[in-house]
């Protein structure tokens, strides 16, 4: 591999000047530049990217870290922010913890087994002198994740963070679920059962407020032993609805589409059908409520959009620009989009 | 951040020293290990891998580039790869082309198109001095990506590369389609139909031999015309599904679990059942095919097998293992696993 010294050296100028040329400072005089370049070109000269980065602190590429890349919710994400820094010129590189691999969900409240796997990757990401940093968690919830003395900018995608400086951008569950349970209300249901994820869990939390705001709008009394949780599978969220569809519910929003299949599956057996005899509605658009018959009703999540947010708030600080908010309150929320198929009946 | 020269200095030790003792090099002593190991612990000295490639020619980590990280099959080869790599104490990063998100799938033929996402990248990896590359492929086919001239081990995931160097390790479509239609045959039926995927794909091709196998060794009849080609889709399957449901098949062997999905549509359309009135099989075992009603019965793609086989060859090479084959004639083939539900009835 030719190096910056032998290009100089076949121009007969200082390896600086060939540097300045790289780095489109101005002082070079055009013939010079010219000369330089056709050589460069020649000898098929590239620069080391990272030995620049060791001497000039700035990469122009950005870390991504991601819990876990087989989480369904990730590559997209991932596709958003790459989308995004690219058209601004960003390089970008993956690392990926495989921490449900690892653990399946056992590890959330584990802080050793967690940072046992994240400080090797912080400190290796940290010893590339990368511009920025964006973590992509596999679900909401409040990390311990970059410390207070993290050197570079930062962003925190689909969760927060526990230090307040650094920027999160989050889908907007309770909005999102308001809008879907209000659609149903105006599709005539006033008795809407709900099957939940998990209840200590941030998406569940915010998904029951929006369900409740709805009710509340629509003067419908809250039952709460209409409430069930499952484990965002099928198989859980079909053990619920056996429960659920011994009352007088005439419809059913689901936290996710998985449980809605659930859902699905005790009406079949009971010869019943979604859309016809019980409304079910779904969340996260994942490609199987497509695939349901009928097609599932659900909101599609805006993982595309949270990684152009995410890159977009990293860029930002990285760039100094002025945000007009302190660091630290940037919280983004981001909506998602009510998506109509044929599980949801007027009566 | 401290230097290795500062805790050569505070140990009194050369940097080589110090270098020796990280490097794991047998010529320094117990003892000066031990202290010098003591003080690297207290004041947090963490090597620069990179800094280190660059003077060693070795970096421990091998370089991970997808097509596109948002196709299906590929994170859960980047899973196989990287829990291979990381039980052998072996770093990854991944680059993403995004070849799918930018152009959809009108690049395959276009290698200019295809060399102006890929050199960059490729001379990027090269200039951060990695030990090994794994390339992963959207879908099969001939693919020339490596030159004659590449520096380093590399190895084709999920595609053939045109350098008869490089090794390749895909899917056998061949043997598991064989398989899932002696199966199909196995429960009475002789009038199979098939809806393949685009008749140019190395996978229908190859699925298609098997078909053609399967049928040779029972003594069936082939009929060219119950072979319809559709776009590996739904919609495109469904219109296809039309066709040939006019015909007296009995049984449809459909090329993705996808184009399943089409032909359950237009059997819902017609009063039919999959698994009572025309037995059903898919490919892929994508998460659709368990929500399906009824399950379909389908090829599980061996993905994390084919992530660990690639990253077991990778490190082979790396190794200078004697692997007993000539480098270059190593096409690995990993058999799909039959996974049975409820699609394909007796008759």
């Amino acid at each position: 591999m030719v190096t910056l010294k032998e290009i100089a050296k076949e121009c007969n100028v200082s390896p600086t000047t060939v540097s300045n040329i790289l780095n489109g400072k101005p002082k070079v005089g055009e013939e010079t530049k010219a000369r330089v370049l056709e050589v460069i070109d020649r000898r098929g000269y590239r620069p080391n990217y990272i030995a620049q980065g060791l001497r000039n602190q700035k990469t122009k590429t950005i870390g991504i870290i991601a819990e876990d890349i087989a989480q369904f919710t990730t590559p997209e994400i991932v596709e958003g922010i790459m989308s995004f820094c690219e058209e601004r010129g960003y390089r970008t590189i993956v690392k990926n913890l495989r921490l449900y691999a690892r653990w399946n969900d056992s590890w959330f409240s584990n802080e050793t087994s967690y940072h046992s796997i994240l400080d090797p990757v912080m400190k290796e990401l940290d010893s590339i002198m990368l511009d920025g940093i964006i973590y992509i968690a596999g679900h909401a919830r409040m990390i311990h994740c970059f410390s207070e003395g993290v050197r570079i900018p930062a962003v925190m995608s689909y969760a927060f963070d526990t230090n307040p400086k650094i920027p999160s951008v989050v889908v907007d569950d309770k909005k999102s679920a308001y809008e879907i349970v209000q659609y149903v209300i105006s599709k005539g249901h006033r008795k809407i059962g709900v099957i939940g994820g998990k209840a200590d869990n941030i998406h569940t939390q915010q998904r029951l407020l929006g369900y409740q705001k709805a009710l509340f709008e629509n003067q419908i009394l809250y039952n709460p032993s209409w409430i069930r949780y499952a484990r965002w599978d099928k198989e859980s969220a079909y053990q619920e609805a056996k429960e659920l569809l011994k009352t007088d519910v005439t419809a059913v929003f689901c936290m996710s589409d998985r449980m809605a299949g659930g859902v699905y599956q005790h009406l079949a057996e009971k010869g019943l059908r979604a859309g016809e005899d019980i409304a079910v509605v779904g969340f996260d658009n994942q490609d199987i409520a497509e695939y349901f018959v009928p097609g599932l009703t659900t909101m599609a999540l805006p993982l595309k959009e949270i990684g152009h947010t995410s890159a977009d708030l990293l860029l930002r600080q990285m760039e100094d620009e002025k945000t007009g908010e302190a660091p630290g309150q940037i919280k983004k929320l981001i909506p998602c989009t009510f998506i109509e198929r044929a599980s949801v009946h007027r009566i």
